[in-house]
């Protein structure tokens, strides 16, 4: 345990962490997700040893921060042993780092540690219950029998939801490098290139960017299985790229079309057909506006389409996850709970309008747009029509 | 539900995992880590979609393996809804298929159901406590009241132990293509690169291979700091280079020195000291032959060099977890769990000799070694001495 004097600078907004906390009823955060570790740990990468790793040896890697409502001075950070290397470059900002883990028994233990030295062991406490591994949570309940324990991914949600501008400026240049990635890959590719050829050269193509590749989604013609495969690119077929990337953890997530050839008129149409419904969306975004109205103005736009029988509009929030905060689509883990919200500048939405068409194939548009006082912010848009090989 | 009548090739030694299940008292089996998934589904590649990210909006990716006792007619695959496309073009191998899942709930309350439906509501269920989420936990014992849990980690690990010849190939060209990703980096790398270019040009030339980066740690000159970092290497200088990257999960992970110029006579000296002392493992590896013995074949050459005083010695296991069976080595987590165990051929050892040299920095050599009836094949050592630049 290394206790600095210096409070440091806190990453995030706490006062408005401290505003959820009350009003969810939580004295304590005990924070395990990466998403959530990282943007607590504030412009710190998440370490590099576990960025894919998620074991070691029987058990896992278990980072922890731990954030009392209202006292920054002692937030705490548990991490591993081998976290010091970092630690000594660039000293984690909470005035407390345990770098004592080896797995989740060890970080749980000094997690219950922490909690009684504030004072908290009868406090209730917020925990991620999807991300925290059971064995972990049992220590906490049997380390603490007299805390009480709640749900604290609504108030990290809602805590992330508006964007400081220098994680604005990360997404911007994620989705540029993203659409600079499919760019590159099609000019790469050609007649007979597969779908598994592309998605590995897309992965080249974003880790020569300094993106952290995360997927690629890909469709060739008429086929809209959209899995890795051996099928071959071929002429005048369309293809429909979709990929997530991220730096330091705030993803790009954008879906561009091609061609090998010209486009056909009917492929023009449809293409346009789909970016009419992402620019009705786009034009009503702004401070203030609703979800649901941003969906009902996209809607009516998508309904006046030849094709909006197989047309699909869904609007929802990115970040640092790929569908976070306003959760404006449904589905059946957040079933459209923001629909109502006014939207917030610094908010970053992700657009995503897919024409499942039955003859040529999937054709679709995914934009991210960052909330503005009087707008939106369009992300990598400088190509978003055909792209020709 | 897809419910496939051919029972199909069990991809792993099922008759194995029944033996160990009895021995642990274990009825049923449910798995979601990354690599005891990917191995029970059998040269799967892990869902594309979630080989790096975990989240999916509030909640987590959750694929669960269900594994019946005697019975693999009634294993299944609880996964996402996005896997039907996988599963449209390569079918798992499990008879059931469960394609349902959102997040951890939906796919804890499909694994109750099964549980339920091949008769073991009362059974023992083994789990992995160090990675099944918490709220995944709570929903299979509310679901399933009366049934026991109990631990499925040393089940898996040691099902995992011996590798077959499609696994062991992987692990040998992982090794390789890590290897010559390191001598390609340094060709590349001069006076001046910093250990941040170092992890990132590292990083692409194992995307070029296809490898999956892991990680990379870094060394120059005197400093021990393994973190990357804008040191910069400077002539004259060693640099150790220690990276894990994965072919389809089965990880590479070696550790080679490089040289600014030509390597002077003490560091000559010093990767030869730590050399032998791999080199002293090495010989000893074979069928039968016992963890303890190795460690202390391989200390006895290390304690004759004059390094001895910090030169470290590790064995492990290594596979689809850069730390698996046999776990020879100690720490906080397995304690050497597995130092008296008889290697058996196709085992796959990490041995790993480290030198901090108070003035010349650390010198390493991390090998990975397959066990064969009459000895070990040592992968990825075509380059074992200094790498100059």
């Amino acid at each position: 345990m290394s206790d600095r004097s210096a409070e440091g600078q806190v990453p995030f907004d706490h006062r408005l962490a401290d505003e959820l906390m009350e009003s969810h009823q939580l004295d304590l955060l005990i924070v395990n997700s990466k998403h959530n570790v990282r943007y607590l740990l504030g412009g710190y990468e998440f370490f590099f040893f576990f960025q894919s790793m998620e074991a070691l040896g029987h058990s896992r890697y278990l980072p922890l921060v731990i954030y009392v409502k209202g006292r920054p001075q002692d937030a705490t950070y548990v991490a591993s042993v081998m976290e010091a290397w970092d630690h000594a470059l660039r000293p984690f900002w909470t005035p407390h780092v345990d770098l004592v883990s080896w797995g989740t028994m060890d970080a749980a233990g000094a997690a219950v540690k922490r909690a009684k030295a504030c004072g908290l062991s009868k406090g209730r406490i917020g925990i991620e219950p999807a991300f925290l591994p059971a064995d972990a949570m049992d220590l906490l309940s049997d380390g603490l029998p007299d805390a009480s324990f709640g749900d604290a991914t609504p108030v990290l949600e809602r805590l992330r939801a508006v964007k400081r501008p220098d994680e604005l400026s990360l997404l911007k240049r994620a989705s540029e490098d993203i659409v600079g990635a499919m760019v590159a890959t099609v000019e790469w590719a050609g007649p007979g290139t597969t779908k598994n050829e592309i998605v590995n050269r897309v992965r080249l193509e974003e880790t020569r960017r300094g993106l952290g590749f995360d997927y690629c989604l890909v469709t060739m013609g008429s086929d809209r299985n959209r899995a890795p495969s051996d099928q071959a690119w071929q002429l005048s077929e369309s293809m429909s790229i979709d990929s997530g990337g991220n730096l330091d953890g705030y993803i790009g997530d954008l879906c561009r079309m091609a061609v090998l050839g010209e486009p056909d008129g009917e492929l023009r149409d449809l293409l346009a057909e789909v970016d009419a419904t992402q620019q009705s969306v786009f034009s009503h975004i702004r401070a203030g506006a609703i979800g649901r109205d941003l969906l009902e103005y996209g809607n009516k736009v998508r309904s006046d389409g030849p094709n909006r029988e197989y047309t699909d509009l869904v609007i929802h929030g990115m970040g640092l996850v790929s569908h976070e905060v306003p959760f404006i689509m449904s589905n059946r883990i957040y079933d459209g709970i923001d629909c109502d919200l006014a939207l917030e500048a610094g908010m970053v939405l992700s657009v995503e309008t897919t024409m499942a068409h039955p003859a040529r194939g999937l054709v679709k548009l995914e934009d991210t747009v960052a909330v503005t006082a009087d707008g939106g912010e369009v992300f990598g848009d400088a190509v978003r029509g055909w792209i020709s090989r």
